[in-house]
């Protein structure tokens, strides 16, 4: 974590009494959820979530605590599709160590994520507004739904460049949207600037999601934690697929029908994926929303946080982990 | 369903329109939601909870169409926790048929308990008052830690009943309360009588959910729809089997080690806690809370909900499934 947010010491400062905040709410429960939650965070990720709630609050007059809070609240959100991600894909590793369902069994990966959902909405239930939490219930609904078609989309050759985006929007834009729509109004932002801000987010979101999906066929996995090609081989066909197969002579499609059952079938159509004009088509991609991103950054206020924002745009562009 | 309020067809009709909602919901997303709550309610059970929500409202002015939308999504909490549970407990059979886990894997009942889940949120927030809302997010959160403190006290022979009492009530009471309070607080009854309906709930609760785990040791399974003794032979030891530990010469406490691992031993804890005292102690309880129920039900103004709610009490005491 703190290595992403290594110019931003204030920010990383808050990050880690997000943290801290999540940690103490599993001490106050079962030894089981505490340990749990402790080996979460051990791998943790970049708290972007977390972070764009702080982001979004400075364009605002935020109460400090209550941000901190809320921030929390979102990335227990992202922690508990996260934990009940793995036990879906069956999941060995989860940025570079193993997953709570491969260390602990799926049984308590079910308890844990069932106890960071309901901590999430427990947090926003006491704190959030009533738009907050409307729009958080909503939210829920939507990832559920998006991860639902994801796994009824499996192995599918056929998924469209629509289905994809439709599937990334649910599950990853949507949230980011969430994140900086929960700290522009807890803020008091007035509404054209939550709109602006929650649509500076779903644009992120989903340049992000295709970046992460990008690096699963460039990265020798020590970078991104998880094996190169591994949604391929899950079945889940990302956008570098989707696109590649557009430009197929036959031999990806036969490669990925294979790969069902065949590991060296997969590892074939990862490396076809990866040599071919599907990564820089979706990088394209990723650029083009990331432009509107930044675009909508542009028209911010101009505060300190909108320079971080444009700085975190882009490191997420050209990250490599 | 129908069997258990054969005498209340007005009632069943209107738990025949929760369970409609309830599908119709699912029927708009993907097949696999579809199929998974369909087969739910293939092994429908009585529909308490949605029950309570609308015997609670018509000690006030219910809005009907609301009042049902409010009882579909009480039962799709209720119905979330089972799927959920049946994965924690790798339950094979439940409620007389292969458990959703069993049939579809536990990823599919990941997924489908999340769903059900989020669409009890998204139905929430778009009826319920702010009361109810925020009433539900920690009544979720109870429910997960009283789940992952039974799993977490799995094979302890020294649970206290206080320990038992504090588990139940957190994962049935609390559940039952919610569905009066939410009843009473959404037709607009006054403060005390909700307060009234949701401690008659929470006894009703406690009272059904100690004849559940005394039924778990006296019925062959044939009508309760799962194996005699099934809970003991999980780890998980409930008050017919605290009690029974408190006039034990040894004999219970040995099997119950030994039924770990094997099966035969904890065929003879069953048989043991079956013939002990346990069971009448734990029976003994249950009136407890049945008459404190009753004593509740009796304080309610003179509506023929009362005489429902006096007969649905008596007939859960002495029901045999």
């Amino acid at each position: 974590m703190m290595r992403f947010w290594e110019g931003h010491p204030e920010l990383s400062g808050e990050l880690l009494q997000v943290r801290d905040t999540i940690l103490l709410r599993a001490a106050s429960d079962d030894p089981c959820v505490r340990q749990a939650v402790t080996q979460l965070f051990a791998s943790s990720g970049k708290m972007l979530r977390p972070a764009f709630v702080l982001l979004a609050s400075r364009f605002g007059m935020p109460d400090r605590d209550r941000m901190i809070r809320i921030a929390a609240a979102v990335e227990m959100l992202h922690m508990a599709t996260l934990v009940h991600d793995d036990i879906i894909d069956a999941a060995p590793v989860r940025r570079g160590v193993a997953s709570l369902q491969a260390l602990r069994g799926p049984r308590t990966a079910v308890l844990v994520g069932d106890w960071l959902f309901a901590s999430c909405f427990a947090l926003i239930a006491d704190l959030a507004g009533d738009q907050n939490g409307r729009a958080l219930s909503h939210l829920v609904a939507r990832i559920c739904g998006s991860e639902i078609s994801q796994s009824a989309d499996k192995y599918i050759l056929h998924t469209s460049v629509r289905r994809y985006l439709r599937r990334i929007a649910g599950k990853t834009a949507a949230l980011f949207a969430l994140a900086f729509h929960a700290g522009a109004v807890e803020s008091g932002c007035p509404g054209a600037l939550v709109s602006l801000l929650r649509r500076l987010g779903y644009s992120l979101g989903m340049g992000f999601q295709i970046i992460d999906d990008i690096l699963d066929f460039t990265c020798d996995g020590a970078e991104t934690g998880k094996p190169a090609g591994s949604d391929l081989s899950q079945g889940i066909f990302t956008l570098p697929v989707v696109l590649a197969l557009k430009s197929d002579d036959g031999q990806l499609a036969a490669a990925l029908s294979r790969g069902r059952t065949n590991r060296r079938a997969a590892l074939r159509a990862t490396r076809i994926v990866a040599a071919g004009s599907g990564i820089a088509g979706a990088r394209a991609a990723a650029e083009a929303y990331t432009d509107r991103a930044i675009r909508a950054i542009d028209q911010l206020p101009p505060l300190p946080a909108r320079q971080t924002l444009r700085e975190v745009s882009c490191q997420l562009l050209s990250r490599t982990y």
